[in-house]
């Protein structure tokens, strides 16, 4: 293509709004057809998107039915009208679900500087849930050698790297997940002490007890409902909980009761909730850190690369289901 | 009585652990004696109880059946082991609901040095309820002028002073109650904003719309259950929650769920629980502070003192069922 050119470009669409379970049913491939320049002082930006992040928050992200989903990624700036960036230059943020999107508040973008590792990991432990991880764990916990910590939904894309930073700060982490396989991984890939497929507990305050006799010190908290409640009864005095998400919680009507609040005060926890917008001004730290740990081999990161656009909404079904086991990412174009 | 005197010495003793809510008849006066004199080399000191203090607490301090109740109270020492303390010295602290007390481990008491209050102060605004609503208050929530403040069970012994000190940082301040009597002297005598009669409302979320229509910066939490999941949907952003007591969840065997804690993680909130001793080394700050707003006039305090050890019981009880209105202190003998 050519700057200029008109070409059609492919999106996914919600068709209405998603009321219980997001269905595949619930998203459409559309085509339209996309002018490759941007208009003149218009402060915009135009990018052809090369990665998608399949995320657990995408669904709310939803903003208008027929509109494309918005969700992070990775794409590369083909037109500018934007003093900051020039054509050429990688990014990574919020985009949208299509080939071609026009970013007209290119300021809520960051620019890609580090290229000598996957552009695909800006997507993920270099970008939204490795930020997230960072500024929870440490901002929000402030975590010290040796204390136990626990990690719900572990294998997902911000648990697996919350539980390496523990392993690096020389915490002790146990990680749930919700299947044998990831629980293999959480251990021997990933490094967690411990971890435990939660739907095979009848008892989950048993099961922490079991693997946290001395009770935990940092919650790093994903699920909500039920586990924050086994949690909150194993939690030890001046424990940390950040809340980052309750994904449990995402397609139920009515979200389950937290029966053992009575906790915080007893054993003085102070539990949190963050947006990683908040946190955006850690970026340049977060990254010196991380990206040092992935080059010397100390940070793990796995993705699973599906290829097109269209495979789009069976990713996201799949995520939902808890069926994905490495971080799913669509790849919609290359570099 | 003199130094060495064996004098004979009331109690008030549980009969046995306590289950499902408290009843009058769960408590005994029986009568022992005691001598007046400290054992030797012991550190100990020997107390004569003026004040005992009628506090929401006091079933969690019931430690063993058939020993008498302990709670904090105002105390002058007769007979001293321990070089910090000498006859005619008033403390305040834990101490046991009788007469005469021997007090093994006097470190954990505080001295009164400034008697120009009424000592009976010293079992609220001066004593444990006051320097919680400071540590709470101050030290949690972080208050600025011109936030809005909302405290629950507000007519309590901590919940007024919050809402005092809330006022004199310049914040908004509403209180909830369960009587209309309560209502009024928040109002009219403590200087809250607005107050209103949660019994009397349906909808509770509803009801704080009305009197936040901007949201609520800053919660002071005494209850729990149903009033916490109606602040937590009014909740502004950046909230700050003080988890000081669920009082409406002490007789509840199964307590109730909070199914809006997802609003933690949208509205970016902050809850502490705290327990007042981990603030105690605050004690001299908040008695400076507090002692001259009390001088000035700008702190108001009640309290409905009962003559008699003997009435202890069923001052506990009417505490209990929210019967009480002034706060009540049990006066156990004259200075």
């Amino acid at each position: 293509m050519t700057k200029g050119e008109e070409v059609s470009n492919k999106q996914v669409v919600f068709r209405d709004y998603v009321h219980g379970p997001l269905k595949e049913t619930d998203m459409v491939l559309s085509t339209s057809t996309t002018h490759l320049k941007v208009p003149q002082d218009s402060k915009a930006i135009l990018v052809k998107n090369i990665y998608l992040a399949c995320d657990p928050r995408t669904k709310i992200l939803l903003i208008e039915p027929g509109l494309a989903i918005r969700g992070f990624g990775v794409a590369k700036v083909l037109d500018s009208d934007h003093p900051d960036f020039k054509e050429g230059d990688f990014v990574w943020g919020i985009t949208t679900w299509e080939e071609y999107s026009l970013i007209k508040t290119p300021e809520s973008l960051f620019k890609i500087h580090n290229t000598d590792v996957p552009l695909s990991y800006y997507t993920g432990i270099l970008g939204m849930p490795g930020l997230s991880a960072y500024a929870g764990f440490f901002e929000l916990c402030s975590p010290k050698k040796g204390e136990y910590v626990f990690v719900s939904s572990a294998y997902g894309g911000v648990g697996q790297i919350v539980g390496q930073f523990a392993k690096l700060m020389g915490c002790y982490v146990v990680g749930s997940a919700g299947s044998d396989d990831k629980v293999n991984l959480l251990k021997n890939k990933f490094r967690f002490d411990e971890a435990f497929n939660y739907k095979k507990e009848h008892d989950l305050a048993a099961a922490l007890k079991r693997y946290f006799p001395d009770g935990i010190d940092i919650y790093f908290e994903n699920v909500g409902g039920k586990m924050l409640d086994a949690v909150l009864l194993n939690m030890r005095h001046h424990g940390r909980i950040a809340a980052c998400g309750m994904i449990s919680q995402f397609n139920l009507e009515q979200h389950e009761g937290v029966h053992n609040l009575f906790n915080l005060i007893s054993k003085r926890i102070r539990m949190e909730g963050f947006v990683v917008h908040d946190h955006y001004h850690l970026y340049p730290k977060f990254l010196d850190f991380t990206l040092q740990y992935i080059k010397e081999g100390k940070l793990v990161y796995t993705e699973d690369i599906i290829e097109g656009l269209e495979k789009g909404p069976s990713a996201l079904i799949r995520l939902f289901a808890g069926q994905t086991v490495g971080k799913p990412v669509i790849r919609v174009s290359h570099e």
